[in-house]
C-alpha cells in the first residue's frame, strides 16, 4: 500500500512504465540503470538518480547585440522556442544529425572536463571555466562578462507579459539570487522537487580565436540564479562557443549536447565518470544505440509525435545482454516474452486447493486482510467524483434494464424491481465480495434468458415468480457446488476466443433487438403516408457514439484549463446527455412515443403480489423439481458470464494490488440470486463495462510528467466504499419514478444499439473479420499479420463465424433453451483447433490454454518456427506496458 | 507536350517530385544528382541513372541446412519478407542501427572492392569473388558451391504457390536462365525496363576463418540467372559472410548495404566511384546527411509510414550548398521560398500590356496555338470516364440550382432553363475560352443576387425577364470594358483572405438557406402531435458528408483489385447516390414531399413566353437605362465569382502547360451573359468545386512507381474535348425531365446543406476559427503557429469574422443589393490590414499582395525578423511539391 501523496515521487521512478509483471528479474548485482525493475525502483525510492531538466541557453546576435536566450528545453522530449511564434512548440521525439554529435565529441577531447566541481554559484563557475582556458586575460573578462548576462527565458505564465516587451538587463553581479518569474514558471509544478538542471550554453562567438568546449559536472547541486528557467540546483553545465561555423554548427551541437543529457543511460554513466574517457565512453555507448534514418527517405524537419509509451531502460540493457548472449537465449526470451498480451491471472487464486470450499476459504482469507483498508483508501477525493460518475452509469443502467425486463416480462419485472435490486444486491456485494470494484448489473445474457423463461411459463400456463423462485434457488445450489468443487479455477480456459466469441454474440443479439423493436414500433405507431394531412418521415435515433466513445477513450489531464474540463464532464456524461437530449426532443416535438411504465407507488410492478414470492402460487409441486434443468442452463450462464467479467476486471495490467477472489465473487452472486428471487427482482452478475468505467474513474496516475510524457499509471484506488455508496444513492433514486415516466422507449433502444455496436467495435474478432474483406495492401501493421499467415488467419476468423452462426441459430430456434450449453462449446471448439493450428499461431492468433503454455515453457520454440524470424523485434513490441483502457463489452 | 506513353519514362526521373516552378534555377555545371530541376531531368531522360532495385539474399540455416533465402527488397523504401507470415511487409522508411554502418565500412576497407567487374555470368562472378581471396582451394570450393546455390525468393503471384513448397535445388551450373517463375513476377512490372538490380548476399558462415567482404560492380549490367527476384540485369553485388558475430550482425550489415545503395546520392557516387577511396566518401557523405533518433526516446522496431512526398535531391544538394555559403544565403533564399504557399498566378497573363484589349489578343493568340492539340490531346481512354463522372456531376448541379433557381424565381426560370442554358453556354465556353477545363454552371452567388432581382421586380411590378435582360446587356458591357481595360490583372489582389472571406460568406449562406427551407417545410407540412392517430417524428436528411468527403480526396489506383475499383466507382458517384437514396426512400416510404417541378414539354417554365424576351414587355423605357446600376453590382459579383475560380484553377501546383486566359475567360462569360438574358436562361459563370474535379479526373500520373512510393502527378489533359461532350450530354438529358420530378426538393436542400459544409471545412478560416477555442496544447502543430505568435494569428481571424459579420448583416437588410461593392471591400480591408500586421505575419497567415512582394524582394527580410529563426527547417517543407487536390469550394 501506498500512502497518499507518495504519488509524485513514484512518478519520477516510474518515468520507465514497465508493469512489474512482464519483466524478468534475473538481472544480477550490477547497478545499471536498467537492471531495476519498477518495484525494486519503487523501493529504492530515493537511491535512483533525479531527474534532469535540460536547457539550451544559445547565444544570439553576433556581433552587435549579443544576448542569450534559451532556445530548447528537454525532459524526456524535446520542446523548441518557436521564435517568431513567440511560444515552445509541442514536446516532440528529439532528431540529430550525426555530424553534430561528431563534432561535439571532439570539441570535448579537446576542451575542458571538470568532473565534481567545487563551485558554490554561477560567478566560481564561470571563473572556473574561463581560467583553465588558454585564453589572453582580456578575452577572459570579455568571455566571464558575456556568460553573467542575465538570459532571456520564455516563460509561459499568464500574468507575466512575454519575452521581448522587457529589454535585457545587462547586470554582470549578484545574480545568484532567482526572479519571481522563475518562480512562478508553471514547468516547475512539473517537475519533481528533487530535479535537476543541465545548461548548455551554444553560439557563435567570432572573438574567440578557435572553438571553446567545456563539460562541468558540480560536486554539490547549486541553484545558478537567473541563469536557468527554473530555481532549481544545477548539476551539469556544458559551453560550446567558438567562431563561425558553417550553417548553424554551435546550435546543432548544443542540441547534440542536450539530447545526450536527456538520455538516462547517458546520465547514469555522467553522474559517476570519473575522466573524460568515461564521458567519451557514454557518447560512444550513445552512439552504439541510435537510430539512423536515411536521408531522402525521411525530411529531418519533420516533428515526430512522442511515442504513446517509452522502450524502457530496462528492454534496452536486455536487448544489449541479448545481443552479447547471442541467439539461443534470444530465442527462449522470445517466447517468455510472447505470454504478454494475453490476460495475465494471478495465479495463487486459480490454483485448486483440493479441500471442499477451499477456494473459498482462502479468498475470504485474503480478503479479510485487506478489509480495514478497503474503506481507508477511499478517503480522497478522486472517489468523490468517481461515485457521481459511476452513479449516474448505474441510474441509466437500471432505467435501461430494468425497462426492458419490464417489457420483456409483461410487468413480472418492471423500473422500480429493476432500482430496488440493483441497490440491494449492489450494496451487498460492494460489503462482501472478493472483488469490490466490481459494479453488478441485471445483463443482458440473462436478460435473454429471463425471457424464454417467461415466454416459456406463459405458454405452459405457468405462475412465473414462483417457477423463477425454483429456478433461483437451484441455481444457488449448483453455484454453491462450483464454489465447493473450486470451479472457477476452469476459467483459465476462458481464452480470447471464447470471450470474444461470448462478447460478439451478446452485441448481435443487442443490435438485432434494438433495432427489431424500433421496426415494430413503427408497425404500431406507422407513419403517415400520402393523403393524410400529415407529413412523415423516417425516424432516425441520434446515435451518441461519437461521444460515446470519447467518454472511454479520451482523459483530459489538463486541469488548469476550465474549458477542457468542461470537455471531460460533458463527455462524462456522454450517455446521460444523450437520453436527456432524447427526452428533451420528444417533450419539445410533443411525440407520441410509448414511454417507461413506471409504478407511481413503491410496490410490486405486479399488480397484487407481496414483496416475498410464495414458494409454489399457482404451480404443481413437481415444478419445483423441474426447475432443475433450465437452473443447471442459467448456471452454465451465470458462471460463464461473472467469470468472464472477473478474468477481465483481474487483468495484470490494472496492477491490482489486493488480488482477485473468484470463489467468493461466486458464492456472493449465488446468495444474491437466492435473495433477490424469493422478493421477485432481477437476477444480477457482474457488468464488464461498468465496472471498467468505475476502475477506470479510480485510477492513481502520477501528476508529475515530462511534457509529451503521458502520465504513468500506477494503480487502482482498490476500496468498497464508492461501489457502497453508489448502490446507496441508487436505492434512494426510487424516489425519483415520477420522473423517469417521461423516458421514451426508443431512446432505451437506442442506447442498447449503441452499446452492441460499441462492444463490437472493441473486440480483435471484428478486425479479423475486416480483414476478410480488405485488400493485402491496404491491411494494417497488426502484429498477428506479421507472424501468421493470412489464409490462417482467415481460417481461424472462419471457424469463429461459423461457430457464432450456430450458435445463433440455435438461439432463434425452440433449442434456444440449450444455448448456454453451447456457450459452453466455445471452449470446447477451442481445444479443438489446437488441432489445427500451431502453438505459435494461436499464441498471436488466440492466447495459450494452460496445458499450451506448460508445454511451450518445456520445449520452448522450435528452431524453424524462429527460424529467421525476429523474435527481439517482436518482443520489444511486447514490452510495451498495457495501459489499461476500457474494453467495452457488454455487462 | 508530352506524347501518349512516355509517361513511364518520365515517372522514372520524376522520382524526385518537385514542381519546377518551386526550384530556383540557378544550378551550376557541375553533374550531381540534385543539380537537375525536374524539366531538365525530363529533357536530359535517357542520361539519367536507371534505377536500382536492391534485394538481401540471407543465408540461413548455419550449420545444418544451408539456404540463400530473399529476406528484404528496397527501392525507395524497405520491404521485410514476414517469414513467419510468408508475406512481404508493407512498404516502410528503413531504420539502421549506427554499428552496422560502421561494420560495414571497416569490412569494406579490408574487403574485395571491384568496379567495373568484366563478369558475364554468375559462375564468372562467383569466380572472380572467390579468386583474389586468401582462401584455402578447399573453401573456395565450398563458397563457390554455395554462392551459386539457387536461392529462395518469395514471389507473390496468384498462380504460383509459395515458397516452401518446393524444396530448393542445388543445380550449381546452368543457373542462368531466370525461371518462369522470375518472368511472373508481379513486382516486374513496378519496375521500369532500364532498371537494374544490385544483390546483397549476407550471413553467417562458421567454416570462414574471418569475415569476407567483397563490393563488385559489374562493368555491364547481366542478368544472373535465379540469384535475383526479377530477371533484370545486375549491376552490383555485395558480399558479407563470416564466422558468428553477436546479434544479427550479418542481417544488419546487409540491411545497412541495401539502405546505402538505395539512396539516390550514394548510387550516383558509387557509380562513378573508381577506387576504394571513392566508395568510402560516397558511405561518409550518407553518414553526414543521416538522420539520428535519440535510444529510448523511440522505438527503433516501429515501423515508419513512408512520408506523403520525398525530400529530393535538389534540396539535399541545395541545403548543402548553403550550409557552406552560411548565413546570408540561408536568409535570402528563406524569403524566396516562402513565397512557395500562395497561389502562384503564371505571370505572363497578368502583366498589363497597355493596349486596347491587349490582354484580350494575348490571350487569343496563346490559345489559337494550342487550339488543334486541345482535342488532339483528349485521345485518351482517361478522359471517356472522366466525361462519364463530369456529366454527372454536372446533371446533379443543374438539377440542385435548376431546381433551386425556379423556386426562387416563382418558376420564371425552372429545370429546363436550367439544362438548356448549361449545354448552350457550357459547350460554347468549352469550345472557345482560354481555359476550356473550366465548367460553367449557375452558382451560388448569382443565384442569391437573382433573387434579390426578382424580389425587387415583384415588389415593383415589373415586368421580370425583360428587365433582367437589360441587366444582362449591362453587365455584358461592363465586363467588355474591364476585358478592354484589362482589369483582370487586378486579380494579384485577391489573396486568400478574400478568397477565403467570399467562400465561408458564401457557405454561411448556402447552410442558412438550406436550413431555412427545411424549417419552413415543418410548417407547410407539420409533425404529427398527439392525439392524431399518426406516430410523428423530426426529419433529418441523412447528411452524405463521410461519402462525400471521399469523393474527394480518395484515389485508389490498385486497378487489378476489383474490390477496390468498385469502391472507386461508388465514391466517385456518391453525391449521385445520396439522391438516388434519397429518392429511393421517399418513394418507398411514399412520403407526400414537395417535388422538383419539371415541364413536360420542350417549352419556357413560364407559361405564355417564347425563347427570345422581348426588349421592353410592360416595363417604361428608362427602366433600360436604371437597370445600369443592378448591372454594375452584378458585375462586381461576377468577376469576382470568375476570377477567384480561374486563379484557383491556374495555381502552379496544377502544373498547366497552355496557360490561363483571364481576358478571354472575361470575354466569353460577358457574351453568354449576353446570350442567356435574350433567352432567358440562368447566368452562368465557372464553377470552382466541379472544374477542380474536372481537372482531378484528367489528372496525368507515373503508373510505375516503386512499393510505398505515391505516383507522383505529371500534369492534366489539358483540352476541349470532354468539357464539349459533357455539355453536349447534358443538352440530351433534357430529355430526361420526366424522370426528374420524382426528386423531393428536400433532398436537394440537403445536397446543399452539405456543399456549405464541405465548403466551411476545406478553408484555412475555419481551422483559426477553431484555434480560437482550443487550449494552446491541443493545437495541431501548424506552420503558421510555429512563425506567428497565437494572439496575432487570433487578431487577424477576428478581424476576418468581423467582416463576415458586416457583410452578413448587410446581405439581410433592405441594402443588401450593394452587397457585392462590400465584398470588393473585402480587398480594401486587406490592403488596410498591412498596416497592423508585418510582411512576415501576412506570408504565413495570407499571402503578399504585389506591392509587398516587390518590396520583400527588394529589401530582403529584416534581420530581427530572421534572427534566431530557421528559414532552412521551414524552406525544407515549402518544398514539398504540392499535390493537388481539391480545394472544395462553392461552386
Amino acid at each position: 500500500m501506498k500512502l497518499q501523496g507518495q504519488e509524485e515521487y513514484e512518478a519520477s521512478s516510474a518515468h520507465e512504465n514497465v508493469s512489474a509483471g512482464e519483466l524478468e528479474s534475473d538481472h544480477g548485482p550490477s547497478h545499471s540503470p536498467g537492471s531495476s525493475s519498477e518495484t525494486d525502483s519503487r523501493e529504492l525510492g530515493v537511491c535512483t538518480d533525479p531527474p534532469l531538466f535540460i536547457q539550451l541557453n544559445e547565444l544570439l546576435g553576433w556581433p552587435e547585440a549579443l544576448e542569450w536566450r534559451e532556445t530548447g528545453r528537454w525532459m524526456l522530449f524535446e520542446e523548441k522556442l518557436e521564435v517568431d511564434a513567440g511560444r515552445w512548440s509541442a514536446p516532440h521525439v528529439p532528431t540529430l544529425a550525426l555530424p553534430s554529435l561528431q563534432h561535439l565529441r571532439s570539441l570535448l577531447v579537446k576542451g575542458l572536463v571538470l568532473l565534481d566541481c567545487p563551485a558554490r554559484n554561477l560567478l566560481e563557475l564561470v571563473e572556473q571555466v574561463i581560467r583553465v582556458e588558454s585564453l589572453s586575460p582580456e578575452l577572459r573578462g570579455q568571455l566571464q562578462a558575456l556568460l553573467l548576462q542575465r538570459p532571456q527565458h520564455h516563460i509561459q505564465t499568464r500574468t507575466w507579459p512575454c519575452w521581448g516587451s522587457t529589454p535585457p538587463k545587462k547586470v554582470p553581479h549578484n545574480e545568484n539570487v532567482p526572479l519571481k518569474e522563475q518562480h512562478q514558471n508553471p514547468l516547475r509544478q512539473k517537475l519533481p522537487p528533487e530535479a535537476e538542471v543541465a545548461t548548455v550554453l551554444a553560439g557563435e562567438l567570432g572573438f574567440l580565436p578557435q572553438p571553446l568546449g567545456a563539460f562541468v559536472r558540480l560536486r554539490d547541486p547549486v541553484v545558478l540564479g537567473t541563469l536557468t528557467e527554473v530555481p532549481l540546483p544545477s548539476r551539469f553545465f556544458c559551453l560550446l562557443l567558438g567562431p563561425a561555423m558553417p550553417g548553424r554548427g554551435y546550435h546543432e551541437m548544443g542540441r547534440a549536447a542536450a539530447v545526450l543529457l536527456s538520455d538516462p543511460q547517458f546520465q547514469w554513466s555522467v553522474r559517476r565518470a570519473s575522466n573524460l574517457h568515461d564521458l567519451l565512453a557514454a557518447l560512444d555507448a550513445f552512439l552504439e544505440e541510435v537510430t539512423v534514418l536515411p536521408p531522402g527517405r525521411w525530411d529531418p524537419t519533420a516533428r515526430i509525435l512522442p511515442p504513446k509509451c517509452l522502450s524502457s531502460q530496462h528492454k534496452r540493457s536486455l536487448s544489449r545482454k541479448r545481443e552479447v548472449e547471442g541467439f539461443s537465449t534470444r530465442r527462449m526470451a522470445g517466447a517468455e516474452d510472447r505470454r504478454g498480451p494475453g490476460p495475465q491471472v494471478p495465479c495463487p487464486e486459480l490454483q485448486r486447493t483440493g479441500r471442499l470450499f477451499g477456494g473459498l476459504v482462502q479468498d475470504v482469507n485474503r480478503k479479510a486482510s485487506w478489509y480495514t483498508t478497503d474503506f481507508l483508501d477511499a478517503l480522497h477525493p478522486q472517489c468523490f467524483s468517481a461515485v457521481l460518475y459511476i452513479y449516474l452509469a448505474t441510474v441509466t443502467n437500471a432505467i435501461t434494464f430494468g425497462g426492458l425486463l419490464g417489457d420483456a416480462t409483461d410487468g413480472a419485472q418492471g423500473v422500480l424491481e429493476s432500482f430496488l435490486g440493483t441497490a440491494v444486491a449492489g450494496a451487498a456485494f460492494c460489503l462482501l465480495a472478493g472483488q469490490p470494484l466490481t459494479i453488478l448489473s441485471s445483463t443482458g445474457p440473462v436478460l435473454v434468458f429471463e425471457r424464454l423463461l417467461f415466454s416459456f411459463s406463459r405458454d405452459h400456463n405457468l405462475d412465473y415468480l414462483p417457477f423463477r423462485l425454483w429456478v433461483g434457488i437451484w441455481v444457488a445450489t449448483f453455484c454453491l457446488v462450483l464454489v465447493a468443487t473450486e470451479a472457477s479455477v476452469l476459467v483459465r480456459y476462458f481464452t480470447r476466443f471464447t470471450e470474444e466469441g461470448f462478447c460478439a454474440l451478446i452485441s448481435f443479439i443487442f443490435i438485432y433487438d434494438a433495432l427489431g423493436k424500433m421496426v415494430n414500433l413503427t408497425h404500431a405507431y406507422p407513419i403517415q403516408r400520402p393523403g393524410f394531412p400529415g407529413y412523415g418521415c423516417f425516424c432516425q435515433y441520434p446515435d451518441p457514439q461519437g461521444n460515446e466513445s470519447q467518454w472511454a477513450t479520451t482523459k483530459q489531464k489538463n486541469r488548469d484549463d476550465i474549458l477542457s474540463m468542461v470537455r471531460k464532464v460533458l463527455s462524462d456524461f456522454s450517455s446521460v446527455l444523450a437520453i436527456l437530449l432524447g427526452c428533451g426532443l420528444d417533450a419539445f416535438l410533443g411525440l407520441a412515443t410509448p414511454k417507461l411504465t413506471v409504478p407511481t407507488e413503491f410496490k410490486p410492478t405486479l399488480p397484487g403480489r407481496g414483496w416475498l414470492v410464495s414458494p409454489f402460487g399457482a404451480n404443481p409441486w413437481w415444478l419445483s423439481v423441474a426447475a432443475a434443468l433450465p437452473a443447471l442452463l442459467l448456471t452454465i450462464l451465470i458462471f460463464m458470464d461473472q467469470q468472464i467479467t472477473a478474468v477481465i476486471l483481474n487483468r495484470a495490467e490494472y496492477k491490482l494490488q489486493k488480488g482477485a477472489g473468484f470463489h467468493l465473487d461466486l458464492f456472493c452472486v449465488a446468495v444474491l440470486i437466492l435473495l433477490t428471487s424469493a422478493l421477485g427482482l432481477p437476477w444480477y452478475v457482474s457488468a464488464t463495462v461498468i465496472s471498467l468505467a468505475h476502475m477506470d474513474s479510480l485510477r492513481r496516475e502520477s501528476r508529475v510528467c515530462a511534457p509529451g510524457e503521458a502520465p504513468s499509471f500506477l494503480g487502482i484506488r482498490e476500496q468498497r466504499l464508492t461501489g457502497l455508496v453508489v448502490f446507496i444513492l441508487t436505492g434512494f433514486s426510487i424516489f425519483l419514478a415520477p420522473v423517469l415516466k417521461f423516458i421514451p422507449m426508443p431512446v432505451l433502444y437506442g442506447i442498447f444499439l449503441y452499446m452492441g455496436v460499441a462492444a463490437l467495435s472493441s473486440i480483435q474478432f471484428v478486425k479479423r473479420v475486416q480483414l476478410l474483406l480488405m485488400p493485402a495492401k491496404h491491411q494494417p501493421d497488426l502484429m498477428l499479420l506479421r507472424h501468421v499467415p493470412l489464409n490462417r488467419v482467415h481460417l481461424f476468423t472462419a471457424i469463429q463465424l461459423v461457430c457464432l452462426g450456430l450458435l445463433w441459430i440455435i438461439k432463434s430456434t425452440p433449442a434456444a433453451i440449450i444455448f448456454p450449453l453451447m456457450l459452453l462449446g466455445l471452449v470446447g471448439v477451442r481445444k479443438a483447433l489446437e488441432w489445427f493450428f500451431s502453438p505459435q499461431e494461436l499464441l498471436w492468433l488466440d492466447e495459450l490454454m494452460p496445458e499450451e503454455e506448460r508445454s511451450i515453457s518445456e520445449k520452448g520454440l522450435e528452431p524453424e518456427q524462429s527460424f529467421g524470424g525476429d523474435e527481439s523485434q517482436d518482443s520489444e513490441l511486447m514490452y510495451q506496458p498495457k495501459v489499461p483502457e476500457i474494453n467495452i463489452s457488454v455487462n
